[in-house]
């Protein structure tokens, strides 16, 4: 068995961002010569997210009015810690915070219009993310 | 390391169904001779679940209303595109697109009342869904 | 390919709870003497779930808050079977059933305040987990 591993880290200028990474979990699995396997894209963070979607602005502003209608920025319990984040963390719970993407013959076996985002809901800060392959 | 990979694919009579497909994937399991690993089962389409719950209709039209509720279909920016499956990204996003079945002993490792389905939100063409087994 | 399995039973005082069960996460990877690989915690129950998020009560009880919002006890179709858990099913597939949590150098790779929980949405009687670990 082969595996590989590689951290991202982000720092985003806005606290709310969509970055694409497809082509960064790509490079990887090229890297790591596995030719069947699976790759492993999981924030290390609680209050940012992975997903698999379409890459258009519409739909991209789309999912976030229906983030922010589903987990709103609110005075949450949390809060009396000092944090104000509360609503990251529920959104890290409705999207998830990882995908696994098959690899098969040596690339990202993903369909023509999935792509590869990770989603930070509270940046402005350094925040990583893991990508781990694994397969022969 | 042992891999197997399919690609199921489905064209739903409505826009939107639930079809079982547990056993579709045991079948794929018993091929590979897989003893011990794991079993990604993933739409590759952005307007496609997949997930494990109770084969119970009732339950079923309850999810539908649940989803439609939470996900609803409605005028959305991605819609700009020509599109009209905005409330289909939406219900990807919330039940994802992927789940992973543990294999043990040659067998999905599955308690007794999970069954794995492929939830079509955007149908009546045909999608596609990887199947990709490793272990050993 | 080395892999190990473990099944975790809960039985919950209260018919909701929140379970800490990184810690057993780990010990199941020490003794798999997995360097490389994955773990996949896995809830065989449609009536439960698994996130990975912060150890803070606050925020706990946030997201129970949330999640009784978003998938409220109520009077569902499931319910015509006798059941009266339909809300536990809905939580379910909002929250999910499953995390991978990437293993590295032998230990469990999480970032500095993720933690994994074993979410009970109809407890008081038992319910089982899988941990399955595979790698190098």
């Amino acid at each position: 068995m082969k595996s590989a591993t590689e951290y991202l880290t982000f720092e985003t200028k806005q606290r709310r961002e969509l970055v694409r990474i497809t082509e960064r979990v790509a490079a990887l699995v090229q890297r790591s010569g596995i030719a069947e396997g699976m790759v492993l894209v999981s924030a290390m963070h609680i209050t940012a997210g992975v997903f698999v979607n379409d890459d258009e602005p519409g739909l991209h502003d789309d999912i976030w009015t229906w983030l922010e209608g589903l987990a709103p920025r609110a005075d949450y319990r949390h809060h009396r810690t000092g944090e104000d984040n509360g609503d990251a963390h529920l959104k890290n719970l409705l999207v998830h915070h990882q995908v696994i993407v098959p690899i098969t013959k040596g690339k990202l076996d993903l369909g023509p219009w999935q792509a590869i985002f990770y989603a930070e809901f509270d940046g402005q800060r350094t925040k990583r993310l893991i990508l781990k392959a694994i397969g022969d």
